[in-house]
């Protein structure tokens, strides 16, 4: 067993981190309604119960299906429904989505999950799987992982917008720190290794470690706050062209944006909706739930700009950070030398290298040990329903 | 007590028709699961708990609110959540619609019925309660008869939409009588009185009884079915522009339909979802889950038309009718005198008098004494997921 | 020679008749600039050049290839770019819509019309033309002449959507008449004769005069005049639902009407686009330019309603009628024994019959001698860009 | 007078340039008809009319209000109409489009080019002009030749999505130059300089020389041609999803993209529009009129990929480039240290630094003069009415 390969320091084994990663999923969603599990209000939430069942598809489906001698899946059906893309179908179209579909039940999907997890736990009871194999394993963990912080997201859109506002009673989402008005550091220019080396876990994505040239710049050691951004709003920020981009604008102005989601101002107070309900707005919490346009158009507004991706790379070991996930300045694209595995899993994350930007860190959503400093997330300059913040630099 | 108003010939009190109303509707959705109280798959489709909500909202917001001493709301936000329009929202926006709803869950809303229905007790054993209360008692009746087909409409549509096609095992709804082709009856030229009269319960979109003069017609005493609508198909119907009016040769284009609702050629044999599931077609069923645009195509192949809503009304004595809704070549309109009630009972039937087409008859799903000889239901053009199919006249 | 079918009262020939007719269309064009022949700025608009080109099209494929020996088409694309639907296209395909295409040029189509026109009259100098053919030219006059009111209505959206809303100096086009304050006029119940008889030309959809029952009911023997209307829009009327159609409510919301389309409200006073250009509103004429929505919704207001066009029709030679089309609460549907012809020309009428409201009478921009007691004209119910205004009934 | 910033080697006055690159624009027009000036076939294209007057309006807004004493605008409706963005508009608000508009008439719009013009004449003749008003000018005349290439693809465009397909004799559009299969050119790691230095006039988007590290690479020293691009075709490149990025192959499958723009599939022989009308496909032209969605599938086909701009411009020299625009794999984003202009003109470039892909090279669409190895175009990448190709890098 190769525990490093698992990016936890502790040496656990894979079976042992294959339940507790599985565990960690369902206790996310232990607090949810039923009714909770099925809704889709929005085109890029997915229903928690998808969640549950998708992350348990990608476990049949590229591991016991191949590996684990007379595996019976549990419904042929299943890997229609679960299958992110529905590309291929079977004899019978429906169209649909997933926000409409009743069934299968939570329930059937947990039965599910107890299915495929019986049969993993069989699998990873063998003391002779291959690195291989348990490489597979290790990249379904951490891509369970991923859907872990998109259930905490999902869930917050699916009750956020809830003309309830109902609560979600959930200790497992942690807590984010107060932000000061933080100093800039100095770097110097030069060369500067960027991307993952090593043999622990990481994403095609960061690999093919390379060398970037980078000016001198300085970088904030804080995130921006809550109150600092009230500022820009109570500037006229979001009515003022000169600091938006064209599509930015555009955007500002077809769907009234007037401050981050999950912002309301109720008779000239601003509250905003948590997991514990609406609160009042807390000015030193870091803004968050704002979107690139936002980011830039709020950097453009102090005389600043975003860091790209190098910048916050070559900085990150001065400064704290994984509150939330900071936007930079740098558009998605393959590093040099980057290769999609071949199969199916090449379509993990090169497809999706346009028409996104890069996000660096990881938020208080982001489940413990899923992060490192070269990760790279990444999202379309609109989107909002994540934990995503600023941090400037000059 | 003036039980003739309540539609029924038995002699039973209000309170009793109330209550067995209630319980209906409550039978109706008994084998859903609680995710299919859920979803809504179409904007046309209204999740279960909606309308189990919503038809409780009536009495409350229509009568006790109004008519019993003390009376709380059960939870002020639900006018907002199950009002059918949303036109007045509260202090706090949010932008929402039914299917992305997850709370109330299925169980505050049964709880809500059940306070509503305590409340409805104690003002119905009221020996002293008033006409025209029993009369607004006796619209919520009707009111919640007209979901309860809504209901099976719907969640038909929404298991039926479900990769997984489940059966919905239903013994409340009945089974369409086979038809044969049948002959036609002859009815001569004259002045017809059409339109409601007498005691009984009726809406207003049926008063005004007035004189309309009819040519000689004829009218088919049988239901189209799907054996012969199977014909149409096989003779390139859906592929003719010839048959079709010009807004529907668009949509059947726009939306690729090649046969009605529910219908799948797997294999070249027809089958089509019911509540029992997958089933082959039963040739000698009336055809069904076809909208005003291909029953004109229809009629138009045949050399034929539909009747219009005052030749079936004229006719309809001497036929058998109630398996499915005919879908007539009316546009629904108001009556000669109609007026519209004041205040929001106005809005009830009025309020739709342009785009839409007149159906007759009562189907399967209809309640038991919901219907009438001079019943109005009403659909646009475009409508498949009702019951609704063909009686040609010429 | 037929004269009576021409419907004229002078007893002119076929081909005078064509001849002015075809120069009426010219004349009303002609004071447009080249690039005001080609924009089409809504999908109900067609470009004027269209207009001159498919009235042509429509000789040089119903009639000259049929009746004309030796006749060779102008150009064989022509019959793609100027045919309505575009149904049938030929091998190279390529997309577009007619407010698009640059090419044919303006004087392409002049040459069109102007080799059609010689065509034509090769063919009615012959003396011993067959009465079909006959009809058929004066079909195609009718037709030419229903889009000589379009290229008004047209011309008209084209001008007054232009930033700088020019001029067009039309004297062709009429004045409307001072309205009045008028009396209602009582009609006895009864039954009425409806639909056109008689040798002169008429459209298929007025055929098959029939007989109508009609209760007792008033009709107003003037207009609804700008001033008048004025006070719904002052009292609030766009605001207040209680008067609209659902659908209707939807529609102003969606696009946020506030009054009849050509009218601005420049601090604090009313002006319309008119053919000379942005005036001041004058309060005495009738108001027009409205849907068949806001007329309803205005005479909900007055506590009255729309005629049916049966009740219009039994009613009209005992009011003036003629300044602009009147929206009637009728569907446009077909008249009892109604028949498609057959082939191409069976479309002529039948396949519009839905979703469609009935308009009566005729307007300022109406061909002389094309409209009569029996005509029956129809738009959707958003149309606004018929000069169409408002007879109450009650 | 300081000729280099003009970009020309020849020593000729500002005036003279001004003159020439006006003159140039008008030549470019001069076979078009009156209607083809008037059409937006495509909300990105526009109508030849616009170009006209929008690079004029550049010389009236940005120079002559505020150098020429007394300058009176020629008419100040059209601020409004020739203004790119339409964002401030005057008190009579007219919702329109481009496409939508027949006045100001073409030649109106010449007039108002001889009015400025005239105006330009006066103010260049005065030898005592500052420096800063001269870059101005300058600024105004890359402006207007950046116009001029769009208004060759716009042009194309209308005349290539016109059924007739017409010819545009059109001698000022240069001819692309024959590719044949290139070696790959070998660059070796290190340091290199990018961004442009020096006197002459460049974009402020080209600004901020900095050092980007590369590692080593190849790079071809051809253009990717018809005949290559033909077996990506052929061998089903456009239908298996493993080449496509995501957005690529949502972008592919809902507008049915299965070949370059203008390319026809006529009975097996493949067609393509050029300005001599439809013709064969010539083997050896270098592939254009591809988005860059297709750009990366094809190279991704080819096991390869597409240069970054800062390979390109490392490389440019020892390549023959300028028969098309050539997609790179680099977002178009900020140079370190970039700056926008104060004002109005600061939206030049930096506002459009998102959701883009850079181009380098230039066209034989792209004036003379008006490129250059540092020089940076962009545009989204499903864009393709630009003439734009593919070279290959691994």
């Amino acid at each position: 067993m190769n525990a490093i390969l698992t990016g936890q320091s502790e040496n656990i084994s894979c079976l042992t981190r294959y339940n507790q990663t599985r565990q960690r999923t369902v206790d996310i969603c232990r607090s949810l309604e039923t009714e909770d599990y099925v809704v889709q209000p929005a085109v890029f939430v997915s229903p928690p119960k998808w969640h549950l069942g998708h992350t348990t598809w990608f476990f049949e489906s590229f591991i016991l299906q191949h590996h684990l001698a007379d595996y019976k899946p549990f419904n042929p059906n299943y890997s229609f429904v679960f299958n992110s893309y529905y590309e291929s179908v079977g004899a019978r179209v429906v169209r649909t989505n997933r926000g409409n579909l009743s069934r299968p039940t939570v329930q059937d999907i947990y039965d599910y999950r107890g299915y495929v997890d019986n049969a993993m736990n069989s699998l990873l009871s063998d003391p002779g799987i291959s690195q291989s194999l348990e490489e597979l394993v290790i990249l379904g963990m951490n891509h369970e992982e991923q859907h872990q912080e998109l259930l905490f997201t999902d869930i917050k859109y699916i009750l956020g917008h809830n003309p309830l506002l109902p609560a979600f009673n959930q200790s497992v989402a942690g807590e984010p720190v107060p932000q000061s008005s933080g100093a800039f550091l100095k770097v110097e220019a030069g060369l500067y290794h960027i991307g993952h080396t090593g043999n622990s876990f990481s994403f095609d994505n960061e690999h093919g470690q390379h060398q970037v040239y980078l000016g001198d710049y300085e970088i904030n050691e804080s995130l921006v706050s809550a109150a600092e951004y009230l500022n820009f709003i109570h500037d006229g920020g979001y009515r003022n062209f000169i600091h938006w981009h064209s599509d930015g604008w555009e955007w500002v102005n077809a769907h009234k944006i007037e401050a981050p989601l999950y912002w309301f101002n109720i008779d000239g107070e601003w509250s905003h909706y948590t997991f514990r309900g609406l609160e009042k707005l807390r000015p030193d919490e870091p803004v968050t739930h704002i979107s690139w346009y936002e980011a830039t158009a709020f950097a453009s507004w102090k005389g600043m700009r975003l860091p790209t991706e190098f910048e916050w790379e070559a900085a990150a070991r001065r400064f704290g950070w994984g509150d939330c996930w900071e936007w930079t300045g740098s558009a998605y694209l393959p590093y040099p030398g980057f290769i999609k595995a071949p199969g199916a899993l090449g379509e993990y994350n090169g497809k999706f290298m346009i028409n996104q930007m890069v996000l660096r860190g990881a938020s208080v959503f982001t489940p413990p040990g899923h992060s490192r400093i070269t990760y790279r997330n990444f999202f379309s300059p609109d989107t909002r329903w994540q934990l995503a913040g600023i941090r400037l630099a000059r």
